[in-house]
């Protein structure tokens, strides 16, 4: 069987499907679908959705806002948080200067969201907080489907984020789900449209809530060291791998590494729950995302207790402090620079040991060195003071 | 009879209703009649509007723009003003950090509309003047009839001002009229959704033109002291109560009241026409409710005249400076602060009469104390010089 | 044969026609036709589109960018430019304080889009870069088919940019295509709807790249004297009428002019290709539009080689500065200012010679005064250091 592809919106040539569904029949009931549809009223009306379900793990994505991740779901375990801003919002009701710059924040429900891509980081020096990218919606969208019984269900979203006399880059992001398959996969072309050199700064802000993050929950990161980004984080050093429960009034937490990887650059992260016999993890090439921070953001239920685990291309510092560290990408004009991320679940005992066994299998013959204090090199709080 | 309820829309559920209609037919025609529909083109694209009509009574509700209500009709007599804005606007198209952070006013034209509810007031320490709640629409709109002949029409509407690291806070607002009444309630629940203490400030933002306001038309406030908000307001400290007509170039005073109540803290104002035979009034609970502020704004007909009959939870200055004085609410986790607001109309001298009796007797006993400058401890103007 | 005339929107009717055609029969086929439709998906999600097709010259309107002209096409040549922005922008997704204030360039890509009108030029002073009006949806469009032989197609839509306490002012802009005309006419009224007077700047940013803009391509400006507006204009003083090929890294120049015109004020400007066999020419009158900047912005053709031709009141410096030199246009109560532009395209030798013959004697019997640096009185880099 042949694969065939839709073309649900492209501003080009005037193509807006507002309703689809394509389903690949297997011998119970379907073995995958995709549905797309929009959703209207409140903050989220506007809002297109692309539901891709492969019998096991079923995602929700949002073309509407620079091809986030909404939530998924794995055999019934959501995937995803709760973040306090419940549905996804339309870029139209989010205004990025409010309080001073953030205000971001008003939208931002994703399990994963890309932070760029011209800058991330807090807001400053012009920019507001993580850029413009989760807040443009895809001008085309296309959807492949192979039937076949080893094929899966794509969805490719192309976003533009561009400005005379600005930065001019192009997301094509491509979304793949393989029938019954208990990962998915993501292949991001960031193409520099200008004839100049162009900053590119990437982060996927990935986060993650119960059933995975609980309290005594942990991460596997192979990284040699871990820094603290701030006196804050310097506080919970010795306990950066390890997670809390729900506390009322907890002030986040972050920590910067730079993974280690194979000889080919193959790296990773797995966050599991206490037991370890549920764990979901992330997978990159440190050639493409060399930098990963640890958003850790266990605050009352109420207020959006998740963890984030954040591979990028630069630590979310100011731009001009991480120029300063040769941590700005720049892209060629024509240029692309292309990201690969996976991310599988694992829901056996054996399956998590496996994985953190692969991970730390990746540290460079000796422990994770932990910092206790935010370093020079890393962060601006590990700066002298002037 | 009993009651019907019908979901206009519901984002969590993916329900919205384009257009709709419930009548409840009287003896001689409907006896009332509910309508949904949503405008589009210019500003107003995108803006759901929703009509109740009791046969005397005719309120047009803007769920799009925070449940505010845009205008209302008397037995024919306009409700409300002609702000030179003259549609209502979609909050896509407000940018609230327009002119300094004033930007609100450029999607300002409802007769009643709430400011807050994280704060109020004029530009400043982050905040944009009168914050977000009039630019957030409703993701849940329901309306419930009720066809008995002493019932009435109610419309629901839940609005959430949210975000990660801010304020969570909830509005779930219910407009009732009842079949053939010439006054309508409001029900505001405002529940704090996060996990700490929330800051509430909540102002009810109504606006009266002809033929209400005229000159020589006045308000009967039960106020022990009013005081003038500036140097501005001081001038006019005499005349506080009366109005004139039109006057290009007005510059707007206002002034500062907490209402005398009833034991139960029943509280209301009055605003009538120069010859006392057409009012319109307020009512309200103090303990809910227990400041107020007077907004004389008698410009040209062209730049907006009218006058703002303003109960709130504080003064409409700088957050930090009510919070100084203790004016800024506190609603705990889960919490909720309700407010029940009434509207009344009076078309014979008699009516207006005994409601402006009604209101002289809640005075504490001797006559309004009008200060002739700003006071401390009311405004920032009041202040002695440091 | 008599005109007819359709309502394509009016929000304070509640009419809006999403979808609409209609065709002006000729001997052989459509003698011209007129279209219109609303982009889906992407950044141009709700954008209106108008387009007036006479049979030799095409346009694409924006209602819902203060009727901005997105493109044309004259016997298949293009008119307008590549820029990076590809589509139109809806207002929604234009943040005008990005950047510190030229969030405004996140949407420009129009062949003639306005600027003001309460202020045009830099961010500055409270105000975004070029003001509100390109950002702002028509409320009523309605378009005129008079069938005659000799008729024509019209578009007239009325944009408001309105705020209480704020600049109230109505743009009335008709766009006319006679039948097989190789010109298109702009009547634009704007209306001060408040009771004060009005300030009004409004500049029409008119774009133009291949194949009328090429190296060695020239304008003709019967301008008495010439004003580069800052050193990097003063730069390319001597070689400010013509124009180079694509350079990536250019920096643009600008120059301001005051045309001169014929007794009644008639007055326009050329653009030619470097063989001086096609061109393009403004038409307007200097006591409508005294000022004129030439943007020379001949970047890489990624980044938008182009030129720009900029009738205005004003030069587009900050408007203090434009008020300190009497170059703030005052429009009274209720007063109306109309601009009268024409744009025509000449595609023979002989049509674009005379063309400039025609501009050239314009000229006060002098040639053109090219100044080397900026002038006190026309540029604040002309002014004297303090």
């Amino acid at each position: 069987m042949s694969s065939r592809t839709h073309v649900l919106t492209d501003v080009s040539t005037r193509t807006w499907v507002p309703e689809f569904r394509d389903l690949v029949p297997g011998p119970q009931g379907p073995l995958a679908r995709v549905d797309k549809y929009t959703l209207r009223g409140g903050m989220s009306d506007g809002v297109d959705v692309i539901e891709v379900d492969n019998g096991q793990l079923k995602v929700w994505l949002l073309p509407t806002r620079g091809m986030g991740l909404w939530k998924g779901e794995f055999a019934g375990r959501p995937l995803g948080w709760q973040s306090p801003v419940a549905q996804p919002v339309h870029p139209a009701f989010v205004n990025a200067h409010d309080r001073g710059g953030i205000g971001w924040l008003t939208g931002f429900n994703e399990w994963l969201c890309r932070c760029g891509l011209d800058a991330n980081g807090p807001p400053g020096d012009g920019a507001t907080l993580h850029g413009r990218i989760a807040n443009l919606p895809a001008w085309r969208v296309t959807v492949t489907v192979d039937p076949s019984p080893d094929g899966g269900i794509s969805v490719t979203g192309v976003v533009d984020e561009t400005s005379l006399f600005g930065a001019c880059l192009r997301l094509t992001s491509t979304l793949t789900l393989r029938h019954g398959a208990s990962e998915l996969t993501l292949v991001d072309q960031v193409t520099n449209l200008a004839g100049r050199p162009a900053d590119l700064q990437l982060l996927y802000h990935t986060q993650f809530g119960p059933p995975f993050l609980e309290e005594g929950a942990e991460v596997v990161l192979p990284a040699a060291r871990v820094v603290p980004r701030d006196a804050r984080a310097a506080e919970g050093h010795a306990g950066w791998q390890r997670f809390l429960g729900p506390q009322a009034g907890y002030a986040e937490q972050v920590y910067y590494a730079q993974p280690s990887g194979t000889a080919a650059g193959e790296t990773g992260v797995l966050l599991h729950n206490a037991a370890g016999n549920l764990g979901v993890s992330l997978g990159w090439n440190t050639h493409e995302l060399p930098c990963f921070a640890l958003w850790k953001n266990t605050q009352a239920t109420a207020d959006g207790y998740c963890v984030g685990l954040e591979p990028a291309t630069n630590f979310p510092n100011l731009k001009a402090y991480e120029r300063t560290q040769g941590r700005v990408k720049t892209v060629a004009p024509g240029g692309t620079h292309t990201v690969r991320l996976r991310m599988a679940v694992q829901t056996a005992a054996a399956e998590v040991a496996a994985e953190a066994s692969r991970l730390r299998g990746l540290l460079p013959g000796r422990p994770t060195e932990v910092c206790q204090a935010p370093q020079a090199g890393w962060t601006p709080a590990g700066e002298p003071a002037r």
